[in-house]
């Protein structure tokens, strides 16, 4: 590991935390068609029932935000006073789903918005809170929802519509993780920050064409400003850019003299068997990599599976009102560097 | 003053800044509504054509964002290559108004919803983030506009509806804020961070009282907090509470013994001459209390006229998916202490 000054900031664009952020406990909650997928046995809770007991999708998609919060906490043995602020956010125009999700918990909230990479951005500046000394213990989380998101952004799930190959399947999931100055073996030891990166793309159902721009334009500075290579990672996590953003982002890097195509995953890509689950590209949506770092990445991380990760969640910035004015889809990317403690 | 430790946690839910963070520059840019107001010759630009020569309202919001931040470098002589962070937000659905405007840039972007409580999400992000030494400048900035808001929650302007007496006009403005370790004779000391408070009203035609509990609950505790009263204030000063949301305002926190009345101000209530321009309840928007704080605040504070200042933008956090599925308007509300320095 590189030496890094006290000063913090690296490079253009990261923050090197010279006294890591402890990552205290994650908890993760999935729908029915993710709990019956590869990653099923790293989920805390799988409901069958994908309107979580309520009458709407987003009011469900509050309750499964509300859940996984409540075993992060349980995990931790912290009580909501016990946490300081709650970095959170979801897919859904004007973060209902967050809104309602974390209504009752009374806990200052910096709700946040970066598409499917919020789980990224999330854990950025919580882990900046906590290492500042602004708080003890805080909550990062992000959520997403098929139907509502379909709904959102595409077409109400009752219209039936067809989905290119390219398409994604929104993950119905919550991802939770209580940040804490001491406590807990896995810890965050920097973070890279996003800029919004344009190529022109404007097709909403090849989003992760859109979004691989961004991930490369991270992952190419982030080892600039840490100084380091792809090596120095025992993986390299996207949050969804499945089978077709991947191809886009090895390459992009690869033309740059960078190969990560044999650390490289992406969440998108692990969370669902599309041959049996006809998802197509894969998986998409915040709750995408917020479940699959909380589940499967954490649990590899905690047993020493691996090391160090950098976790590259990406989102693909439209709403149906920039879509349908012809905008293009530019992507953001949030760097995560996430380590076991020796 | 009351001495604070360096431990920056203060009460329950705020920071106080040891070593302040200071304001470098702030610059407003408005549509003509606003420029025909009561604040006209506090802002930095009035831009006649609400489009802002663009051919929608949401590209013209990105445009005024833009142009906003253009000015701020400008004042500042700073470049874009100078700014580490953007910490920015809108109204709008998934944050189209700050993609588009802010993608040219290529500024690392923390993405915020806050509805129209953003800017002081923002400022909190921004200080924090100056503070903590993760970057020497940062640029916080927020807008809303009227064509584009009414079309997202409400009715698009062909359609003409009548407005209720308690409704608010989103205003056309973007304000930013250049926000630095050394430079500048106003600053940020300290923040208080608020909750998601639900009255259980569901009227998004009165969001003043929808927002009021939030800001009563804000101001409450950070006077707690910090262990101040009002008159340690020269202003506390809401977003865009209205006339309706004031009132309420005033009345809960005077139920709890604390009389804010003489040096309340309301955002939404300066930026509008009702009898003149029909605008009913006031103004409302991340712009309103943006651009009012970018101008008439920040003049206030730069002359010495004021102080210190209590910055406490509301958010109401409805979108037309949660007002359909009969959800109620829940409020958040989110504090900035801005001061002259000595």
């Amino acid at each position: 590991m590189i030496k890094i000054k006290k000063g913090l900031q690296v490079g253009s664009q990261s923050i090197a935390f010279d006294d890591p952020v402890h990552i205290m406990s994650s908890a993760s909650v999935v729908g029915p068609k993710e709990g019956d997928g590869p990653l099923k046995d790293t989920f805390d809770k799988i409901v069958e029932d994908a309107t979580f007991g309520k009458d709407t999708w987003e009011e469900g998609e509050s309750e499964m935000l509300k859940e996984s919060i409540s075993i992060a906490l349980q995990k931790a043995r912290l009580k909501t006073e016990d946490i300081r602020y709650l970095f959170a956010g979801d897919l859904l125009g004007q973060l209902i789903a967050t809104t309602f999700g974390v209504m009752d918990l009374k806990i200052p909230l910096f709700g946040l918005y970066g598409a499917c990479s919020t789980m990224g951005e999330a854990l950025a500046l919580a882990s900046m809170t906590v290492h500042g000394g602004y708080a003890d213990t805080v909550i990062a989380a992000a959520s997403s929802h098929f139907g509502g998101a379909e709904k959102q952004f595409r077409f109400p799930l009752e219209y039936g519509n067809q989905r290119p190959m390219s398409s994604t399947w929104t993950v119905t999931g919550s991802g939770a993780f209580i940040l804490s100055k001491e406590y807990g073996d896995v810890m965050i030891t920097g973070i890279t920050t996003g800029k919004v990166v344009d190529y022109g793309v404007k097709d909403s159902l090849n989003m992760g064409a859109c979004m691989a721009p961004a991930a490369a334009d991270l992952i190419y500075n982030h080892l600039k400003d840490f100084d380091r290579k792809p090596e120095d990672y025992d993986r390299i996590v996207t949050g969804d850019l499945g089978v077709v953003g991947r191809e886009i982002l090895c390459k992009l890097l690869s033309d740059q003299g960078i190969n990560i195509a044999s650390i490289h995953m992406d969440c998108g890509m692990e969370i669902y068997d599309d041959e049996k689950q006809d998802t197509h590209a894969g998986g998409s949506g915040c709750g995408c990599s917020a479940v699959t770092l909380a589940g499967m990445l954490m649990n590899e991380l905690r047993s020493g599976e691996t090391k160090r990760i950098l976790f590259v969640p990406t989102g693909a910035l439209l709403s149906t009102v920039s879509y349908n004015e012809g905008q293009t889809v530019p992507g953001i990317a949030h760097g995560v560097v996430i380590e076991r403690g020796v």
